[in-house]
């Protein structure tokens, strides 16, 4: 994409009620446009980041069983009366409509989820059962902060799970852990698990995935020669302390954002909608449900709050808008104005996703709009450069190499 | 995909308060889950469709040089009273937070989109500006009807541009109805663009997109020999006139649904907002603003409602949510369910999108499910099953044909 043809520009400021970090470099660098405080739109650079993120999380969601639902974000007021949480759960946002019908936006979607899951799943046969969707939630918070990191209205991935026995929900609550592990991995950050108190509408146990940023909310301990990780809010364990799991290493402690959870609800929505199974002796049972978030803008909020220096963003390879951003330097030389066009066309034919910065810009501004943008590679075509000399700049470090032109068709721009 | 797997099954009967012949197919299909009247989630099929819809409208608004976004839904309450529409548009929905701050959920995004543009377009270069999303909207319709087609929630791809002038509106209002008639021809519907009336916030004309359908709720003449088109409630025209544009042919007239639309708010939305750019002589101008909506829900009912016979629904090839059905009716005969499953292998591996009914049931069941869901080719596997004849049936005229083992997966499914 031209640069010159996107839409946004950079900003030397944030607006000025905007502390965090996240959203102070996402609005600079044009990702995010700040409606009010903790509603966000997202801009053409945010949805790149953002869409990318999704394709993880649903590429996991996939491989391990679930199937992708869009399920209604505006909710009749029944499901929620029926399950109590109409008047349980403070942050429901609830709706009167002309005809004083009342309605409820979806914060979470037990209420939805477990009607669509009682139509179909009718035997033991059917389970276990693993519903999903990407999509927004909204929570009447009674103050938003962190940017995109705790929001009003925020996009998560949720997973509903029916199991026919509690073995079965622990079987698969691994299997989903793994699957956040390996896409949290993959987004550039660290996760951890940890064991945590019940929300609102948890009957039994919940943990949270946790990832070690400054930003964070909590204070964690963890063990580095095994798993173990506990909030320390729920506790007793302290920085210091011998792992009580594998007695092997003592524990730090950190900061954590929390990025995901899951939550071991019973038999609590089941009961609620009277939804029963088959089982093998043709009794009926109420399936044990397990509901597993992870939060895609928020996801996007802890990257760049762990993946940035004084300059701005740093992507990670795999959610970055762009792979490379091509800098135009040649000034009045047409045969180099010449020579970096060309280029920008063969990249797009070799199916290279490049930001190609053809802006009548200094090259001090094109530089610090390239470090808060922060797309891993930069190509950088200058006087100097030559079919046989290209000077690739690698964001996060600021390493220099020079690459022929060739080579970088072949994709020498990632090193 | 093995249709055992698939988490739905088939209905024999849709609920009873269902009366559009899209809902009832879809719900009985297992596409959709009615939540309530004019809201329904999305089910993995219907998952399916839809987003082969949103990629055919994502694909034309990028190639018109549209810009994605993705605009916050719940909204402050300030830029709807700075345009009046917070008392002025009836189908908006109005929340009351817990610390009393009004929001509204939208319903279209000029409210949004505008002060963004303000932000970005500032001189004559900015311009013309197109940015697009594709997500919710909510309107609080008295009576919701019309199954997916009319919804209290729904699924919208709208696009606002900004011009400098007039003539650059009415330019790009031609370059975007093009852009329509590809998408709408492309999901196998044949689209009208008529004049109409204004909307209740268009200062000025409006444009529908129509599509032919008995199913439709507004009452259309046309022109077979020229493009005229007329909606009948604000055009003096009637059936059998001679056509006022081209004075060719005699109007023809037909039911229609409305698939898309086009506002041209001229500077109604930039005034609200103090939003001025600098022209060419440096003077400040209000910029002219367009409106452009394409229903994706809406367009996906209106296929169904074109395209289903008396057994189920008809996907054209572009919107099917799986290119090919694969029926095993091997029974016992464990060679031929050896022969179907190793034939399934092959069709992934060759990168075919099939639905594969692996399932335990007789014949004619898995018959009724394949016609009811309405996937373009059927590749049966039966006792009679060799590899050199192989049954393909075209499902939206029963067209029946024997295909080679090697031609299938080389595609010959698809004549």
């Amino acid at each position: 994409m031209r640069q010159s043809h996107l839409f946004t520009k950079t900003r030397k400021e944030a607006p000025a009620d905007e502390v965090s970090k996240n959203a102070q470099l996402l609005i600079r660098a044009g990702f995010v446009h700040k409606e009010m405080a903790g509603v966000y739109s997202y801009l053409p650079l945010g949805v790149r980041v953002l869409s990318k993120i999704e394709g993880i999380i649903r590429r996991e969601m996939n491989a391990i069983g679930a199937q992708e639902n869009r399920f209604a974000t505006l909710h009749p007021s029944e499901p929620w009366k029926q399950t109590g949480a109409w008047d349980g759960v403070d942050v429901l946002f609830k709706i009167m409509s002309r005809t004083e019908k009342e309605y409820a936006l979806g914060q979470s979607e037990e209420e939805i989820a477990t009607p669509i899951a009682k139509e179909y799943a009718l035997s033991y046969k059917d389970l276990p059962l693993a519903i999903y969707q990407i999509g927004q939630k909204y929570r009447d918070e009674l103050r938003a902060k962190s940017g995109i990191m705790r929001g009003r209205e925020f996009g998560m991935k949720d997973l509903y799970s029916f199991h026919a026995t509690q073995e079965d929900f622990d079987r698969y609550y691994r299997v989903v852990q793994e699957a956040y592990f390996r896409a949290f991995s993959e987004c550039g950050l660290i996760a951890k698990a940890t064991e945590a108190s019940g929300g609102s509408f948890s009957e039994k146990l919940s943990y949270e995935f946790m990832v070690l940023t400054d930003a964070g909310e909590d204070d964690i301990v963890y063990c580095d020669t095994c798993s173990h990780c506990a909030n320390v809010e729920v506790s007793s364990e302290a920085e210091g302390d011998l792992c009580t799991k594998c007695g092997q290493s003592t524990l730090k402690k950190a900061r954590a954002s929390e990025v995901g959870n899951v939550f071991d609800l019973g038999q609590k929505y089941p009961k609620a909608f009277d939804f029963t199974f088959t089982d093998a002796h043709g009794e009926a049972q109420y399936p044990i449900v397990g509901c597993f978030g992870f939060g895609t803008t928020r996801t996007m909020g802890v990257i760049v709050e762990k993946h940035a220096d004084a300059a701005g963003i740093v992507w990670p390879e795999s959610v970055a808008p762009f792979a490379v951003h091509l800098v135009d330097l040649s000034g009045s030389d047409s045969d180099k104005k010449e020579f970096v066009e060309a280029l920008y066309s063969d990249l797009l034919r070799a199916g290279t996703d490049v930001l190609y910065d053809d802006r009548d810009l200094r090259a001090g501004e094109k530089f610090a709009d390239s470090d808060l943008i922060g797309i891993p590679f930069r190509i950088v075509i200058g006087k100097q450069s030559t079919p046989d000399s290209i000077e690739v700049v690698r964001r996060k470090d600021g390493t220099v190499t020079k690459v022929s032109r060739d080579a970088i068709l072949k994709g020498a721009w990632h090193f």
